[in-house]
């Protein structure tokens, strides 16, 4: 993978341990300010342990960037410290970075069992060598590592095997929510540990982290018992239809509601897309689904059936451009052909930036014909956050002397410190941070900000890792915008061109006209070797000089702006041919990069 | 402005008249199947008349593309049986394609007021030289045009002296709602004149076209009063702030909301952003905000007012670029500087498609330390639309005989659709059509759906007008995701190079790791060269046999997959020098645009 360090925050952490190093220190290195890369390392003294190794989905501007890591130098550069990484639950945002960060770091990887067996997963798909040490371990379990103990409460989320996580430092507790709400009918599960919450809180908790996803929704999350009433509405109000339900192939619950209630009526399940595959086909061999095996069908069995006995599971529940539903959608599916006798059920809300291509995907789905439920407001769908009234709760359960909202954008960390505010929580104690802040624990037990340290987002694409300061990214979006247009002269000693020029260009309206164009091009580039000849400009400025009159002309006729790339070849003196190259080509070729071979891929 | 043709649906009309021309033909030209680029034909014999002429903001994946406007090219084959273009209001989406089109047809122009300033300050914005022919009507008027009669009726929206518009033809009348909602106590204004339009339903309507916008939200659209409501609470609970409020600038209801509370709680009002400004002096010199002159001041004598006696109206509620509000968010407005003492209130909710940058837009607005309401349940924005209930009083009123839901994606028009079947339209005459499709209505009044006709989006962007089938766009993707590299060879007679290689590359990870990738990029030109040299691939091949083999090594060592433009020269042969061309580009020359000159741009 090519990994491209964005940017990175505060100075390069030091080897040698500072002075606050005798204390307690929480380093968030991923995970505030954004949805995404969650990470955060707890170090007392010279010990450190880590909560999740995420990813993050890259942003709209981030143009052929495939995902973003956290930069975790600090921690590589503390390896020797580290006891483990903690692992809240299985989704990319808390697992998705380790196949690039932990064969760096090596240290062992702590999780439930669903959680490890993703992570395996992943390391599979990313053809990743490197063997973790997994230490599997279980909700109300207790660990130690070096100095400290940890302890991992079951959380509800939408996904199984969840957790808050705890861990005692000779400083006090700190208490991680992970990701959660507090749903108390979690299908085969048994919802969030009150209990072990608040026992926790009466020992004392210096320090909450918890979820603000959703700090700007007031109320409770609905139960995903909500969607199972649904279901059975939906499939008793349309009993001749076949019944499409796309949904995250990680919410387990989801799929066990369509099993559970496709059993009921009497239906068959087909499962379509490569992740939903896989996801069910773990959660079966590790019990996280009960499905009876004749229940389960391929679609060519389907095709044997009435319509109205089949149900199709599938994956696109995001307008994700390859999945399942917007395959079907567009009639590009092998398997599924919808129509007139289908309901198509998207059990799932668009998650931000992805609003359009749901909006798209339903658009198309009502041209084929079939009848769509969608909204938001007919409770197909419930969130795994959550709200105000449960981070309350949580608040008031564990009673903590510090807090810290964590996962979730910069308005939600201000919107659940206010609340945390509002619960009797001093101003002083409330710290909204940012990532690479430290926030350290003195002898006093006083908590402030810290120094900065080195963090930050890499973003990775292709297969090297390389360092850059975001130019590659500006190059593409002028390229996006406007094109490109690349020109070949090739001049003698006397500045004259021994052959005609070539001209090529991709993506620029140059393409569209090229016959009307180009004699003005021509002109302008002639004009460039006339004014060398001429002496009035320098010879390494004739690329610039190229450039300029090539800008002045297509602006002014055609109001473009393409990124112009002009090639000169010199003949008839030796080693000179290469002396005109675009003068800002030679410092982005001293910005060397990591090469991938010395890369620490596996 | 380089306009590209997008799409075309259906086959190019005949100039000649066909045979339905002898009834009435409905031609819905854009503003179907999408939110924008509005307009309709109705055409009864050889006389048309058309609503509307709007244009539509780019999809994100239109790359580098300024706006979209609908293909008029059966209008201008049509000119001369056009009587004029009745517009319905002032929003882009209605008026912002005239620049381009109305030069071609140049028929004279209806609408009230507020509308026809709106289209003048347009084309001085696009600089058109063009003089329509305006014809300014107003709400209860009607008029004559060739055979047809038309009226114009009050209805309420977001922008002032809106009109819903109806034509009557020898085979009935055709009601269009225009953008639409029933609210009755809009500000300065009287609201939808139902009256009007019972009337209209008591005299018989053949066909309506509604508003289908907010097809999918049950109930009413609250009113705008529910925003003065909310004004005056903020005002009242933030008596110590300044208080900067973000809005449409063409919203002139939102506007005066603004200037009547500050006027009350005493304070002075600084408008801010560009079309914000030009909005309300054209709004205050046609008398459609009231404002004594001295409640607007400029920022620089709000600096020697308390914050707490001023209020800033500004742009950039849609979380846009260069938008006032986003500039302060940033830090980078030149007047206005944010902190602890401030409040934003943004009064209006994302356009689908700008979620994330309003989003953005709050987080760095909190991140200034300045508190910010935002949420759609604040009660500070109220949409311009009629909700279902609104959609149902307009179908119980005009008692249409045929329906069809125009302005909305797909999924609106079908939720219209099946609203108007609830109210006992029967499904045969409920037509969901698609930009092109006629709606014909025979000599019995039959309606069925006729012969598709020419239409569809012309892209813009620059100042060309082209024909282009997509490739550039196709172009600037793949450029956008995985950069560029184009590389230069001199060859000579004996296919030797004259001169060492030139590698330039944009966007690409080529140039994060120049001095590692050259000598295998090198390489592999090299390779092609002594295949050609050893005769195992024709000359006229060799263009393609270097792209491939640099592929081939950039792909296997980095997954990497820019566009790859070899340009090769050879001297020695005359002529055959500019033979090596890309194969592929030789056809897109022979794809001919329309050149600026020829373009009928003014």
């Amino acid at each position: 993978m090519t990994t491209i360090k964005k940017k990175r925050t505060g100075k390069r952490a030091q080897l040698a341990p500072d002075k606050s190093n005798a204390g307690l220190r929480i380093i968030p290195l991923g995970g505030l300010g954004e949805i995404g890369k969650n990470i955060t390392a707890i170090e007392y003294g010279d010990e450190i342990v880590v909560i999740d190794c995420g990813l993050k989905f890259p942003e709209e501007e981030m143009l052929g960037i495939d995902f973003v890591v956290p930069d975790v130098q600090y921690l590589v550069d503390n390896r020797e410290k580290i006891k483990g990484i903690f692992l809240t639950h299985g989704h990319e945002d808390h697992i998705g970075a380790i196949p690039l960060v932990l064969p760096r770091l090596d240290v062992p990887l702590y999780g439930t069992p669903l959680t490890l067996a993703l992570v395996e997963n992943k390391l599979l798909d990313a053809r990743v060598s490197y063997k973790p040490v997994y230490c599997q371990v279980q909700a109300g379990e207790t660990v130690k590592a070096g100095k400290f103990e940890a302890g991992f409460v079951r959380v509800s989320h939408s996904i199984p095997d969840s957790l808050a996580i705890w861990v005692r430092t000779p400083a006090g507790t700190i208490l991680h929510s992970g990701d959660f709400k507090l749903d108390a009918t979690t299908v085969g599960d048994q919802g969030t540990d009150l209990a072990a919450l608040a026992e926790l809180g009466k020992e004392g908790v210096l320090l909450l982290m918890s979820d603000s996803t959703n700090s700007e929704r007031p109320g409770f999350t609905p139960s995903e018992s909500v969607v199972t009433k649904s279901f059975e509405d939906i499939f008793r109000s349309h009993k001749d239809r076949r019944i499409v339900i796309a949904a995250f192939a990680s919410n387990l619950y989801r799929a066990q509601h369509v099993f559970v209630t496709a059993s009921r009526f009497n239906r068959k399940v087909v499962l379509m897309g490569r992740s939903m595959l896989s996801y069910i086909e773990l959660a079966r061999r590790l019990g996280y689904v009960d499905v009876p095996d004749e229940l389960l069908i391929s679609s060519a069995d389907a095709d044997k059936l009435s319509p109205n006995r089949v149900v199709v599971l599938t994956t696109g529940s995001q307008g994700e451009p390859f999945s399942g539903l917007v395959l079907m959608s567009k009639g590009e599916h092998r398997q599924i052909r919808l129509g007139a006798k289908d309901l198509v059920v998207i059990s799932a809300t668009p998650i931000p930036g992805n609003e359009k291509l749901v909006s798209k995907t339903v658009n198309r789905l009502f041209a084929c014909g079939c009848d769509v439920i969608y909204e938001s407001g007919s409770d197909i769908h419930v969130s795994g956050h959550a709200s105000r009234e449960e981070q309350k709760i949580l608040l008031s359960l564990a009673k903590p002397k510090y807090f810290m909202p964590v996962h979730g954008e910069y308005r939600h960390l201000v919107r659940h410190g206010q609340l945390a505010r509002e619960m009797g929580i001093p101003s002083k104690n409330v710290f909204i941070m940012q990532n690479g802040e430290t926030l350290c624990f003195g002898t006093d037990g006083r908590a402030n900000v810290g120094e900065k340290i080195h963090s930050g987002a890499v973003l990775v694409d292709g297969m090297m890792l390389g360092e850059f300061e975001g130019s590659l990214l500006r190059e593409r979006k002028e390229l996006s915008e406007s094109g490109l247009l690349t020109l070949s002269m090739v001049i003698g000693a006397d500045f004259k061109l021994l052959a005609p020029l070539q001209i090529e260009s991709k993506g620029s309206v140059f393409g569209l006209d090229r016959e009307n164009m180009s004699p003005d091009i021509e002109l302008a580039a002639g004009k460039a070797l006339e004014s060398l000849r001429a002496g009035s400009i320098e010879r390494s400025f004739l690329i610039t000089e190229i450039k300029k009159k090539i800008r002045e002309v297509i602006s002014r006729n055609f109001r473009a702006f393409p990124t112009i790339v002009p090639m000169v070849t010199t003949l008839g003196e030796a080693g000179e041919s290469r002396e005109l190259q675009t003068p800002a080509a030679k410092p982005k070729a001293r910005r060397r990069a990591r090469s991938p071979r010395k890369a620490p891929q596996p």
